[in-house]
């Protein structure tokens, strides 16, 4: 069976600052039209950060989408032209004030596929420490947060770390005997 | 130390069918202000199901938003005043035919906090089927995929269902010892 919706138009309903939507009007396969709102993002980078010392660098913030402060691995969005990899590396060093030594690509994930486009590339990095200051946007606000692999493993299954790019990171970390 | 990031004004920037955005003026801890924009969700719901034969029974379905069909565990959206138990009852039976048997809170996830208020309730259901017809939206379409736990297991690993909601419901399922 071909589930496929065909395009019949589309229009831009918001410019954002970190994003846009689209509305879709769409034929589905009887020939009965639809509309889509979808959320057009530049497409996401997760990076489990592995210390020298064998502890998870992860990062602490303020998120106001959720109105609350949250525990995740490094994440970033894609500046234009830039691999995942690429910017996987530079949120890496950014947040958390470490670099890449090793990337292994974990996997990918869909962030909400019912309304948003948003594909995490999500990574497996060894790292080691650089010299100097964080980096961050002026207005980002970041902590990084040390925990080694069994204390992370319980937070993420009592579900203390409920974000899904966090969570599917550590499953495929797992599943290919990473930790 | 405080990153809390207090309101200063918000502003409807688009109403649309199944989400709006808000457009929030803050201020961060330094003093400093901002501009996010964030996405407004009825909240998400998802559901493993389990037949009584122990497949798993998911659904695969074309999702505009990534132009691809995709499998996922069922899920969908709370209806006004619905409890998130109540949406992925709703939910399973629209969408497969079979009713819950039992349903156990596995946790909850963030879809993508950056930018949404969406949290995805996950669930693992016992099921039985029911007689008659599936109750789509007139929009919907999916198809029933029936899987066993191996199988599954594995595409999964393999990121042949690269979708945050139904790695995380996978993740949760195992490590509670249900599978």
């Amino acid at each position: 069976m071909n589930f496929e919706e065909t395009t019949l138009s589309s229009e831009v309903i918001l410019q954002g600052i970190i994003f846009r939507v689209d509305r879709l009007g769409v034929r589905l396969n009887d020939g009965s039209t639809s509309t889509r709102d979808i959320l057009r993002h530049a497409g996401g980078v997760g990076v489990l950060a592995r210390s020298p010392s064998g502890s998870f660098l992860l990062v602490r913030q303020f998120r106001k989408a959720v109105e609350s402060e949250i525990i995740e691995i490094v994440a970033g969005m894609r500046d234009p032209g830039e691999t995942a990899e690429d910017a996987g590396r530079r949120e890496l060093m950014e947040e958390t004030g470490y670099q890449a030594t090793s990337m292994l690509h974990l996997g990918r994930c869909f962030a909400s596929p019912g309304y948003t486009d948003e594909v995490v590339e999500l990574y497996f990095a060894e790292t080691t420490p650089l010299p100097g200051d964080l980096q961050l946007d002026h207005d980002e606000r970041v902590i990084v947060e040390e925990f080694t692999p069994e204390e992370l493993d319980r937070r993420i299954r009592e579900n203390e770390i409920p974000d899904s790019k966090t969570i599917a990171a550590w499953f495929f970390a797992q599943s290919k005997g990473l930790l």
